[in-house]
């Protein structure tokens, strides 16, 4: 792969979540491949901001703290930059639920004031989008590719649907040359761990390193498809940097299918010590399951030829040595001190100024 | 038709956008079948909503002015309603373009205002929600049935799409019985004629009835169905009254595409000293136009025995006529003040009271 060379040194690039799990694995690869990444990223406490995501990578990462609501910053942040992984959002299904509002600020309505933004003021910009696969709803058929009827089973979906519809309207009819990419569940080092409104995995994860009992609703046999966070950001990478990408919409996905009950044996394995028990569905999770769930990626092989090269065996074990090592600086709401400071009351993190 | 036969004598309706144009239309049927209305609607000078729509009407029709924007009045709006249909929405297409973020307010949040409203205060509401085809964008096939790919090409379009997945999530989820209705060019009597940003038909009628030039963009060949109103009504009267349509979309449509020049021709003829020239598409309508198109409304008809009665020629006769007789309450933006008079300082027009 890295059929994008040398594509991205030099360039600016603008990540928002960028402080997030996939947004800040991304931001590291770009900052080793020569990229001037700009991170924007709100912290909201529940959300998956969190400064050790940068560890290491201080000097060489700049970071905006600025939520993508505040209409007025992001005016300022778009200008300027060649591409933007556009990643920020509210990503629990749950929380979508029961804040159905807040979840249309940030995933409906933001994405909007960042297009109008770019349109504005930087109509030539690159943009990729973080869609999500949620879209879909429950599989008409399998594997679920583009064309599948879209039948969200949440708030989130609408609003996630909502947001790339904008980011193809504002491709069509403005020229921003925008493509969506559909995740399907995305994992690996770097992921919020301090609650469990984010999806299954980080918090099976986390119990199977505390040695807990991991609860598995229903059967445990929901199939589904796995990205390691390093596929995706490969993902990103390839699209990002191959315009006949553009004004498309792609799914990922993964060729192994891996049942819930699968991913919790080889935890068990990795994490001797730690069980699990199976469990009746709740009400409020077996209202927006989608059962079973794997996603066609061929035409994103044909555009870019991206393929998965992190197995679920090999993504856990990374996922879990990752996170017996750094742990707590996931495990807690609060962030390192020393980084905070460094990030509060200023533009910029790291040594490069906003105008390098 | 009509097989709702007595369904909605007694009940009690609302209607969103109910001083509009299918809005009051369809307030002065089901006060003729008997039913208790009341009408929510903004009076935004420049959408559809006026006081003469209900002229005659006024003391069978309750009337609230309220924007949908004003979540406490909702909240209050929808309880103990049985059917609400929910057609208050912003119609203008080249307005979403020109300011994308109102179109979103009315368009998308608050259609999840008013279901998180039902959620909460009405559960057993029934709702059926005005959708528009143009969520499909520009037809890959022809006539555009109900699974045909959503690609809007307009931010109207986007946030239409965003209202009608609410209400099938709602539906889903928290079962509330909700139906899509999407609707095609309507047209007839009570349409707003104050601006031309509504679509071409309503100023076309009111430049021939007023003996201008209608200027036609483009070769005038791309052709369209249209619905006459009172076929609108009517298919708005049988959704809400069949179960069996509740979690669906249908499309409405006519059998009878008919080009723009024809429509123009026909006008012509219905008012004589009119005429017309072919210009060439401004660029902001030529990015939103879609070309041809008719909608394939077989579902619609096979669930509820639906079908347009009006021809296009007999609907735009039905149309001039009435806008000749009662135009000066439509050409201008104040509305009678007698009406008006009534209409504020109060929740009620009319002498029936909230809790009749």
């Amino acid at each position: 792969m890295q059929r994008y060379g040398d594509y991205y040194r030099g360039r600016r690039v603008m990540i928002t979540g960028g402080l997030g799990f996939i947004g800040s694995n991304l931001a590291r690869r770009l900052a080793d491949l020569g990229a001037q990444v700009l991170l924007v990223d709100s912290m909201i406490p529940d959300y998956g901001g969190n400064l050790h995501n940068i560890a290491g990578y201080e000097e060489r990462l700049r970071v905006n703290l600025s939520d993508v609501r505040n209409v007025n910053s992001l005016r300022h942040l778009v200008q300027d930059q060649e591409i933007i992984f556009n990643l920020a959002g509210q990503v629990s299904h749950i929380d979508s639920m029961n804040d159905p509002r807040t979840d249309l600020e940030i995933n409906c309505r933001s994405q909007l004031d960042i297009l109008e933004a770019c349109r504005q003021h930087n109509v030539a910009v690159r943009i990729v989008y973080a869609g999500t696969r949620q879209i879909y709803g429950r599989p008409h058929y399998l594997p679920v590719d583009e064309a599948h009827p879209v039948r969200p089973v949440d708030v989130n979906g609408v609003n996630k649907r909502a947001g790339e519809m904008y980011h193809l309207l504002y491709c069509d009819v403005y020229g921003i040359r925008s493509t969506v990419l559909r995740l399907t569940n995305t994992y690996g080092p770097r992921m919020l761990m301090r609650h469990n409104r984010q999806g299954f995995l980080p918090w099976f994860v986390r119990q199977a390193i505390e040695g807990q009992t991991i609860r598995l609703f229903g059967s445990g046999e929901q199939r589904r498809d796995m990205n390691e966070v390093s596929d995706v950001v490969e993902a990103f990478l390839l699209v990002g940097a191959v315009e006949e990408t553009i004004g498309q919409v792609y799914n990922l996905g993964h060729p192994q299918a891996i049942s819930l009950l699968e991913i919790v044996e080889i935890l068990m394995e990795l994490c001797p010590g730690s069980d699990y028990r199976l469990v009746p569905f709740p009400e409020e999770k077996r209202r927006i399951d989608i059962g079973d769930y794997w996603g066609d990626y061929r035409k994103l092989r044909e555009a870019v030829g991206w393929e998965p090269a992190v197995s679920p065996r090999e993504g856990l074990e990374r996922m879990v040595r990752y996170y017996q090592e750094h742990g707590h600086h996931y495990w807690e709401v609060t962030p390192p001190p020393d980084l905070e400071d460094r990030a509060r009351g200023d533009v910029t993190v790291g040594q490069r100024s906003l105008d390098r």
